[in-house]
């Protein structure tokens, strides 16, 4: 398949018919991730988290040009879980359309939902392996919230970074205590703003809490991206989250994780699928919703019963 | 059983633990919900889902107490999916702690993600029937946003209420094409801020331009619901909706739509996690990720080999 071989070679043009293939679940997707899996699990991994007005796209994108003065190659996944129908997904195109977009060794691309949340991460983990595959040294997944949709996206990552801003007020109040369970390192941004201070201890309060964290506590950052202060030492910190999961053996650990979760993910999504299939071609199924709906049988007991008959 | 007499007898504390049976999934959860189906149907179930700050919880009150005026029992369910961690839940109860909460004819509920989002939409559907059977006149499902898992949760209702506000800018503009699709009633509440007009205008002109609706136009009414300007209007507007339903058949359409996507979500997770038991407790599962870890196998592949496992 031509297309594999393409990809392999770090052609933009496959790339993206390739991840167009995985969010549209065209026929040859499935060839497709067969082939490509085990050229995968070289890249790191980066998930970049955060409310809205964080400025995400700037860190996200300052972060691809220091990596790239670097030498590394890099794929950017932007993800909007929040647009249900179409448009969302180009946003993060749009923004994008600056120097980042003419460098062959960077690739970008927005993914937003058509079909269900799920579906969201799963696709996005796929289009992680299609830009690991093709050699991407470095890839992020930047998502536009933190809802519990961002939390599953950024679950494909080695290193999740969480964006705050100083003096967003109460909501972030909100989110912290979710956000903390995910966070490897946070990147105070706009730190050139009132309550900078206020927000960071706050954090680092947040930290001394949490007693979870035994081997890695995560690294509280400064940034202001528009101007690119703090970039530097922002990059130490995700090298130096990325050398501790090698060495404590925490990266094996994680992928492992993952892959299980991936693994059930999957198997779901395609047992779904089959199952879907039987009922609604056998029939049966339109005689089962009326019988429901005159409250003859009750959903619960039939869905036992059709069990039943699908599964071994 | 007793929880089921004693919601079908209308019991404030019974309904709670029933809700509770089947937030946290407790094993009497099918059974309490397979006792109560049969008592279903009766209810007027409204959702009421747009953007954070836009009062939906004080118009979603205001309008209860003009139901209860009318002498109708009310059931309010307050969903919160950007909750994914512990706390989100709490809100719309402090929120309630109002002479609502004092009143024997209504009942207040709030629920957050514990789980994946497509178990939330399932669990709010249950709990809409739990108020259903136990004889509440009218349920309000009410969002804290208006993504995806917002417009799933919304999909339990007849009648779907969008609420805006004038002067939220452009981010309301990204989400109305998806909004236009689910709304039946556009509220504009706040409607006593600058820029009303322009909402109106923009929301008809959107109207206009949409060529699916032909059997209803949505519903453009104005309310300042802290001031409870508006509201018997806005309830004349939900009343008409839902005799415009059931005169065109449409209801009972939307309501056998609606009973098929419940039967296969129901399906799906109940097969999901026979499979999920099955693959883990066989013994296999381990080593088939250690393969897939080692680029032995792909997971592509052995999904489709679990499934002739598992599958008929």
């Amino acid at each position: 398949m031509n297309i594999v071989e393409e990809v392999l070679a770090g052609s933009k043009r496959a790339l993206a018919r390739a991840i167009t293939a995985v969010e549209n679940e065209y026929d040859e997707a499935v060839e497709i991730m067969q082939k490509l899996y085990p050229h995968t699990g070289k890249a790191h991994v980066i998930g970049i988290t955060g409310p809205p007005g964080a400025g995400k796209s700037t860190l996200t994108d300052k972060l691809a040009k220091e990596y790239r003065r670097q030498g590394k190659t890099i794929g950017i996944i932007a993800v909007d879980p929040t647009s249900p129908f179409s448009g969302g997904a180009i946003l993060g195109d749009r923004i994008r359309m600056n120097e980042l977009t003419l460098d062959e060794g960077v690739f970008i691309r927005s993914m937003g939902t058509r079909g269900s949340l799920g579906g969201l991460s799963r696709k996005t983990a796929d289009a992680v392996k299609i830009l690991d595959a093709a050699g991407k040294d470095v890839i992020f997944i930047e998502t536009v919230g933190v809802g519990q949709s961002e939390v599953d996206v950024v679950k494909a990552a080695d290193t999740t970074m969480v964006v705050l801003v100083p003096g967003l007020g109460d909501d972030i109040q909100a989110i912290k205590a979710g956000i903390l369970e995910i966070a490897d390192i946070f990147a105070i941004n706009k730190a050139d703003r009132d309550g900078v201070d206020r927000l960071n201890t706050e954090i680092e309060m947040m930290l001394d809490l949490n007693q979870s964290q035994v081997d890695w506590r995560p690294l509280v950052k400064r940034t202001v991206a528009s101007k690119g202060d703090g970039i530097s030492e922002l990059i130490a910190a995700i090298d130096e989250h990325f050398q501790h999961l090698k060495q404590s053996g925490q990266l094996a650990v994680r992928r492992t994780e993952r892959t299980k979760n991936e693994l059930l993910a999957l198997l779901d999504e395609q047992i779904g699928r089959y199952v879907l299939k039987h009922i609604t071609t056998g029939g049966n199924f339109d005689s089962l919703v009326v019988s429901i709906e005159r409250r003859e049988q009750d959903p619960y007991t039939v869905v036992t019963d059709l069990l039943h008959q699908v599964l071994r």
